[in-house]
C-alpha cells in the first residue's frame, strides 16, 4: 500500500519539522538569538545533526520556518476570533483585542527574531492579510454607520494597527485593554 | 591670545565634523547603507583619509553620529512647535501633527539606519524625552478636562507615539492630518 507508506512518511516528516522549531524557539529563549548552534538544536530536538541537516541548512532557515509558523498561527487565530464573534458590532473589538494581547505577549524574542530574519516576503504577506482582515470589518461597520465613513478604511486599519502596537510596551493587561478603547475611540465617527 | 585661537580650532573642528555628517548622510542617500567606504566620505567632504579618520573610525560611528544629530535636530524642532503653539489648547496638536509629518518625511533611508545602529543608548533617551514632552502636554489637558484623565498620561502618550507611527505607511499629507485627528479623538473624554 504505497499510498498509506507515503502519507506515513509525510506525517513523520512534518512531525520532526515542528519538532525542531519547537526545539530552536526554546533554545532562543534560553540562550538569544545568536547563543544557539545547529548541534544544540539537534540534541534538543533529539535527532542527530546529519537528520537536521537534510531538513534546514542553518540556524538562519529555521528561525525564518520558525516565524513563518508563528505568524501563520497568529493570523489563524485572529480568523477565528473574528469568526466566534457573535455580531458585527463586537467583532472588530474582539479581534482588535485579541491582536493587542498577542502583540503584548508576544515580547522582545519575538521582535529581535523578526528584525534579524530582516522581514521576509511572509512577513509583508501577513501583514497584508491582517491589514485587509480589519480593514474590511471596519468597512463592513462605517457602511452601518458606526464608524466614520469620512476616512478611506484602508487607512483606519494602518491607524489600528500602529496604535495596538504600542501594547509591547505596555505593563499590564489591563493597560492593553484601554489601549483597545482608545484605538476605537478614534475610529468613531466625530461628534 | 590663546583662547580666540583655541575658539578658531573648535570651530573648525565642529565645522569638518559637520561636513562629514552631512557627506555621509549624501553618499547613503544615494548608494544605500552599506555601499559607503570612508574614502568616499572623505573625497565627498573635501577632506583626507587621514584627516577623516581623526574624526571617526568607521563608517558606523558615522552613522551613528549622523543619527543622533538628526534625533537631537528632530527634538529641537518638535520643541520649539511646543513653545510657538499660542495656547495649551492647539499645542498637543500642533506637536503631534509636526511629529506625524516628520515621520512620514523620514524615508526608509532613515529607518534603514536606525535598524543597522540597533538602537544605541542615544535613541533611547531621545525616545524618553519624547515621551515625556507628549505626556506633560497630554497631563495638562487632561486637568483641563479637555482629554480623558481615566487614563494615566503615560500610557495615552505611548499610544499616540505609536499610532503616529503609521504615518510612514500612509500615502499622502493628507493621510497624515486625518491620522492626527483620528489619534487624537482617541485622546478625548469618551462621551
Amino acid at each position: 500500500m504505497p499510498k498509506l507508506w507515503n502519507e506515513t512518511i509525510e506525517t513523520h516528516r512534518r512531525e520532526v519539522r515542528e519538532a525542531i522549531l519547537d526545539a530552536t524557539a526554546a533554545l532562543v529563549s534560553e540562550h538569544g538569538l545568536r547563543g544557539v548552534t545547529m548541534s544544540q538544536i539537534a540534541e534538543t530536538a533529539g535527532i542527530g545533526r546529519a537528520t537536521l541537516y537534510k531538513y534546514f541548512p542553518d540556524v538562519e532557515a529555521i528561525l525564518g520556518a520558525w516565524h513563518e509558523r508563528q505568524i501563520s498561527h497568529h493570523l489563524q487565530h485572529l480568523t477565528h476570533v473574528r469568526d466566534e464573534a457573535p455580531d458585527p458590532g463586537t467583532r472588530l473589538e474582539a479581534v482588535l483585542t485579541a491582536y493587542a494581547l498577542m502583540t503584548a505577549a508576544r515580547g522582545s524574542h519575538d521582535a529581535d527574531i523578526a528584525a534579524y530574519l530582516h522581514h521576509g516576503p511572509h512577513v509583508a504577506h501577513a501583514h497584508e492579510h491582517l491589514h485587509g482582515l480589519i480593514r474590511d470589518m471596519i468597512a463592513e461597520r462605517a457602511a452601518d454607520g458606526d464608524l466614520r465613513a469620512d476616512t478611506d478604511p484602508g487607512e483606519l486599519a494602518t491607524y489600528c494597527l500602529h496604535a495596538l502596537s504600542a501594547a509591547s510596551a505596555l505593563p499590564s493587561e489591563a493597560a492593553v485593554r484601554r489601549l483597545v478603547q482608545l484605538t476605537l475611540a478614534g475610529l468613531r465617527n466625530p461628534r
